[in-house]
């Protein structure tokens, strides 16, 4: 492992993907002296566009954009999964240009059967599942792991979409059809979990190591992660498992770049984990103030191949809130009283979408504390002072 | 004062200037979810060129780029002081867009007399200095001021040029052309001060109040700044007297921005106003990292009526040490070693300038200390490490 690097000044990281995760990793490839170029959507109002001159619209996931970027950039990166392993290696060979998360890695979780198997074959503990084709797998999964069980189809799922949850055979059969069962679609039958929290854990990894962050616990409501909190309320002990695990899983895909890796914490103190992510998650957006690298920083450090930066706390604690939008129309961040009267960080993050609608992702915010409840009661109460709204 | 604000998505902040304090602002301005325009040279290779497709280039301070950028933006501020306030006030009138440093602060401290006349009316010590325009006038300044003396020309000048050191009336008269005092330019002479440290405080002021930054230590080195020490090496007593004459100058010239002041610590302890900048400054980037708010936040705060944030020490101390390009070619910022072997931080910025010249200012970087020499002998030993070259 050298420890020596270098960047040129016109060195050029190519984005799959024009979102938040893509504009927040870019401030730190400029910071950097980096240029950076994205793929974005046709509608020109994807965050990206504001940010760079770089742009590359068309469909985010198919061949001849991602080949646009690839002429144009040096290394390509991403900010989502919806993309297909195929498509990804048949541009890195095609254009020379190298991506990272490989096609390998991509090829290991963007089917949730196979992501399952790797890590459970890596000895990382996850919910029992097993593949059902018709009705009779799904009489066996009901016996086998329990009903009500979780149907998920392999491919494409994300926040809840994608899943039903089925707590009989009739329930089962409508929702294996839901899911593309019968039109041939991998579909799972998965284990329901009793979870007393979710946990989270960022790992940034490349040929010069891995480097684990905090971690946290987050809130989720309808699917959505709405809060974070750093570290998480259990005991040390655990967190350090459950950073272990996250790096132990981030070696079983290979993965080169910033990983996400969300786990169930079960009643009886288990830790299994759940979703992976290849990229920067709604779950580290806390780093940015709140540790010595931000998740963006070392996501960018990652897939260039430059060593990777340490991520310690700042604080003691800190709580992510994400400010999801207020109505419909164009987006106004708005803070109704000055929020840091009381002299603490407030640290506002607004993703500069011009068309707010409910429940959309529009920024975030994150306050520092001495403890994870004392930070959580303070952003509790910004809550409220701190929106974006549609106008 | 209302301590309540409101952003909306499609707001657009115009920066005049294409260079890395324009770069380093669009970053926080991004984050705010805003969008940035520069003026920039014709070149095409300022550093804001690679940060956002809505660049105006021209004559960076000709009316009528300006107003190009006027009429895109819904602020306008700028990154350096070579404007013309008739020009600014033109621009503001004409396209209604507000110029925040204003016209009239401008016009304050454009002119260095009548910049020096202003603190020194508001009851803030300067070096002594008259007016000279001619050989009577050169030879009554040494009599007045001793020799040797500086001679500056009232306008234009910036890091040692448009000054000169003399020692004589032959020197006097020499130096006095090669300004321009002979061509009709205004020229003064200053008395020379022997100071025992060069001290420097950012203010951020606008509608919602002022806020200082901890009092810091400049060196510089062929009248380039090249490191900067937080907080300086003085007493507390005599940096929050800083501080607070740095309030009193910002307020002097009804500042409505970030500015920065620079001061001389005479052999006689006496604190005296020697520049200002009605910008964000270089003694200021320390604050990216080491501050809970970094001087470009506060700049995109303050000239856009946001409340400004609190700017605390995030560590006991920091060093910046400018990175000056080392050779001429293609840019390269290399790390000869593993800078955060240590595990202490180092934050690394290089500004996206593709070509290198020798004491260019390519980059800066940033580590932090328990206490100013601790981190100041770190940044030294990381100066030789870390660079950015030519090839």
């Amino acid at each position: 492992m050298s420890s020596a690097f270098e960047v040129k000044a016109s060195f050029k990281l190519g984005i799959i993907g024009g979102g938040q995760l893509a504009r927040m990793s870019s401030y730190q490839a400029f910071r950097m002296g980096m240029q950076v170029g994205a793929v974005c959507s046709p509608s020109g109002t994807d965050p990206m566009e504001q940010v760079t001159p770089h742009i590359f619209r068309g469909d985010v996931s198919g061949y001849e954009t991602l080949m646009e970027l690839a002429k144009w950039a040096d290394v390509i990166t991403l900010e989502n999964e919806f993309l297909d392993a195929d498509v990804l290696a048949r541009v890195q060979k095609d254009s020379g240009t190298p991506v990272y998360p490989s096609p390998e890695t991509f090829r290991l979780i963007e089917n949730k059967r196979i992501e399952k198997e790797t890590f459970s074959d890596a000895g990382i503990p996850v919910a029992r599942f097993m593949v059902v084709s018709g009705d009779d797998d799904l009489k066996k999964a009901g016996a086998k792991l329990g009903w009500p069980y979780v149907l998920k189809s392999s491919k494409g799922g994300y926040d809840g979409y994608g899943n039903a949850m089925v707590a009989n055979q009739d329930e089962a059969r409508r929702g294996f059809d839901k899911l593309g069962g019968n039109a041939g679609r991998e579909v799972i039958a998965e284990e329901t979990i009793s979870f007393v929290k979710e946990l989270a854990v960022m790992v940034a990894r490349n040929e010069h190591g891995a480097v684990a962050y905090p971690c946290v616990e987050t809130i989720q409501e309808n699917h959505i992660c709405t809060r974070v909190i750093t570290p998480a309320r259990v005991d040390r002990d655990l967190r350090e498992q459950c950073e272990r695990l996250a790096i132990k899983a981030a070696e079983a895909i290979d993965g080169k770049g910033m990983f996400g890796f969300e786990f169930f914490l079960t009643e009886e103190g288990e830790l299994l984990l759940n979703e992976s992510a290849p990229r920067p998650h709604n779950s580290g957006h806390y780093s940015i103030e709140a540790c010595t690298a931000s998740q963006f920083e070392n996501h960018v450090r990652a897939v260039c191949g430059l060593p990777l930066a340490e991520p310690n706390m700042r604080s003691n604690a800190a709580v992510m809130i994400n400010m999801l939008g207020i109505g419909s129309g164009d987006a106004v961040l708005s803070c109704s009283e000055r929020p840091d009267t009381d002299n603490e960080e407030v640290h506002i993050h607004s993703y500069g979408k011009l068309q707010c609608r409910d429940g959309r992702k529009m920024g975030h915010f994150t306050v520092m504390g001495e403890n994870p409840d004392a930070a959580l009661e303070r952003a509790l109460k910004l809550e409220s002072i701190i929106q974006i709204k549609g106008r």
